[in-house]
């Protein structure tokens, strides 16, 4: 059994450079630590100072961090499925569906890496887990799964018991609570005391047990990101966990220091060639977007922010995200801030499927197209550009 | 029709205030703009001025805000369920329970979060829609669902038609499909143009045409802000959307230079009074919580950090969430960050449900005090006190 350990506090306020530090607090003390991360952009690749995988890769001694990808989680799961269904159902019904093509709709994110780390926990491998979300409200949800899945099963189990519609539908829900929750939902789990419902309530326990699951509120000196800390300590006892304390991070100027100090900081700005180098960077970077530069918002007058942004009903004039040209038999996809390593294209089931930034994308191919092979492809100036 | 617009970005680099910042924009350009947000903290509130709740209300001469609940509308979508089950099956099962009782689990944000959105772009009423989300990976899957949840449906359907299971499903799936997406699922339903279908591809078109729906990156000149918002600006391309352009955020410090200016900071955080008046006021308001304060991270060097975080094996010595006193016949629930008028006590079925924080907490009781009615419940200290 691990010690779960997570943060919560507004975005901004330093959460994924607490997670960090303290996954490696923990194992300067000795612990075996996983640090497990939901967060796929590059942002905590660049703070941790290590790219990260979807398997455990070992940081520093006794530091392993890993990066929960919840298209391949969903691959992983949905093979299990497949064999599951294989063995239980005479004609199975997804043997050609391919776990490679499944898109990722909301929920999955949670329910996937909850599942990982039970197993992870189970595995018996780390003495403590710190786990770093994507947002807080989804961390919220995510452990709060156990408690309301219980919930719904209780409550829907004497309506399904008394049902005929109950034991039907048990080998199709079969194939999605298992892909969902790594769980079998047979008639006899629907009953008390059974796998599905023991699972639930070893995660209840193990989240209302502070020497198992802990959260630690993060906050700045900023009033807002004050009220939203507390916030999250009276939800956090909505889903039964227990809030072990608070990390204030100074570190982080404050709104109204910000606003004080502005005067200030244009002094120290001018130093540092504020308006060249920054800027220069980040018009190469999203190069052919257009940049607006908005200014600092001092007290309630909001004009000088409202007068920086830019015309929202300018937005169309930009890259397609895919065009198509039939003549060349070439499909072009848009795909900025990615490049070739990045991009993964498959062709499994009956369209392309390409894969980038934790997501999968089917492509739906115009009647000329459909069902050809791809031929080529390779990636230009943010294009990928697939030849039929 | 509406334009929709929202913005992406690593957390803390000021999307809310850009997408408030922007929805005044609008306003003031004679556009008839709701601002909805799925920020159930009071952080939206603290920036905007005011308090939003889930029906919509002017704000200004043309800004109406709206703040997206998800207990509140699941529970309208149950109800709506209920009757087109009663409707269309002889025996309807889900009648004995109570939109009000029901959990949020992951996923559910989303998917009713796009359909209010989809209702109000219908409803003519607005010219755009500003929509704040919750982390941008969210945001992403929120818009990605209809393109997905199309390939689902595209590929599942020859699957579903060739099959007897297929039709037996349907009554079931019709409740559910329904309260998610707000769509019937008939057998129609299931062949090429259908509602279900209909509504997807509108939604997908919807999403690709970038005179209705447009994304901003946001971000600042910090190296890990610039590479987040360049992965969000390929993973929005995935998902069919148009990036308009990007908003540089310079009223916010890059952490390379918050390093190095961090020694002039030292004398302008003395001119504040920092340790003592920030601290003092974050130790009252998260009392009996400790309090770790952490100092600036310069470059690569981690120990300062790592040596001020708490232990975190104490976690434990904190209030539990819940306790239960037999003798008094009394549930005592730790509930900081809420005061009486944020927590909603109800009773529909056999369990008392507990709302605040737009989560819902189903309490198990002991079998003492199982199936008692509430005699009287008050507000103490951060506790809720149930009596029985």
């Amino acid at each position: 059994m691990s010690l779960i350990l997570t943060f919560l506090g507004k975005g901004g306020t330093g959460r994924t450079t607490v997670a960090i530090a303290a996954a490696k607090k923990l194992a300067l003390q000795g612990k075996k630590v996983l640090l497990a991360t939901q967060d796929t952009s590059p942002a905590f690749g660049l703070l941790l100072g290590a790219t990260l995988s979807s398997e455990p890769q070992e940081l520093s001694p006794n530091l392993y961090g890993v990066q929960f990808q919840t298209s391949l989680l969903l691959e992983r799961s949905w093979e299990d499925v497949k064999n599951l269904e294989a063995q239980y159902l005479r004609m199975p019904l997804i043997k050609e569906v391919y776990g490679q093509e499944l898109g990722v709709l909301p929920g999955m994110d949670s329910a996937l890496a909850l599942n990982e780390i039970r197993e992870y926990d189970k595995s018996g491998k780390y003495d403590a887990i710190v786990y770093d979300g994507i947002g807080d409200q989804n961390t919220l949800r995510m452990l709060g799964m156990p408690e309301i899945l219980s919930w719904y099963l209780r409550r829907f189990q004497t309506i399904f018991s008394n049902s005929d519609l109950g034991k039907t539908l048990l080998p199709f829900l079969q194939p999605i609570a298992s892909a969902v929750l790594n769980i079998s939902l047979t008639p006899e789990n629907l009953s008390q005391s059974n796998k599905a419902t023991n699972l639930l309530e070893e995660g209840k326990k193990a989240i209302a047990d502070p020497h198992r699951v802990a959260v630690y509120l993060v906050t700045t000196g900023d009033p807002s990101s004050i009220a939203t800390a507390k916030y999250f300590w009276g939800s956090a006892q909505q889903v039964g966990l227990t809030v072990g304390g608070v990390i204030l991070n100074q570190a982080i100027l404050p709104d109204t220091v910000v606003a004080e100090i502005a005067e200030n900081l244009e002094q120290v700005y001018e130093k540092f060639d504020r308006e060249s180098a920054i800027t220069n960077t980040v018009t190469s970077e999203f190069a052919p977007l257009k940049i607006s530069n908005i200014p600092n918002r001092v007290g309630e007058d909001w004009q000088p922010l409202i007068d920086a942004l830019p015309d929202f009903r300018q937005a169309a004039m930009v890259p397609k995200p895919m065009e198509i040209d039939l003549a060349a038999k070439q499909v072009k996809l848009f795909l900025p801030g990615f490049d070739k390593k990045h991009v993964k294209l498959t062709q499994h089931g009956p369209e392309v499927t390409v894969e980038a930034g934790d997501q999968r994308h089917n492509i739906e191919l115009p009647p000329q197209l459909s069902g050809q092979s791809v031929r080529g492809a390779k990636f230009q100036n943010s294009y990928l550009i697939l030849s039929f």
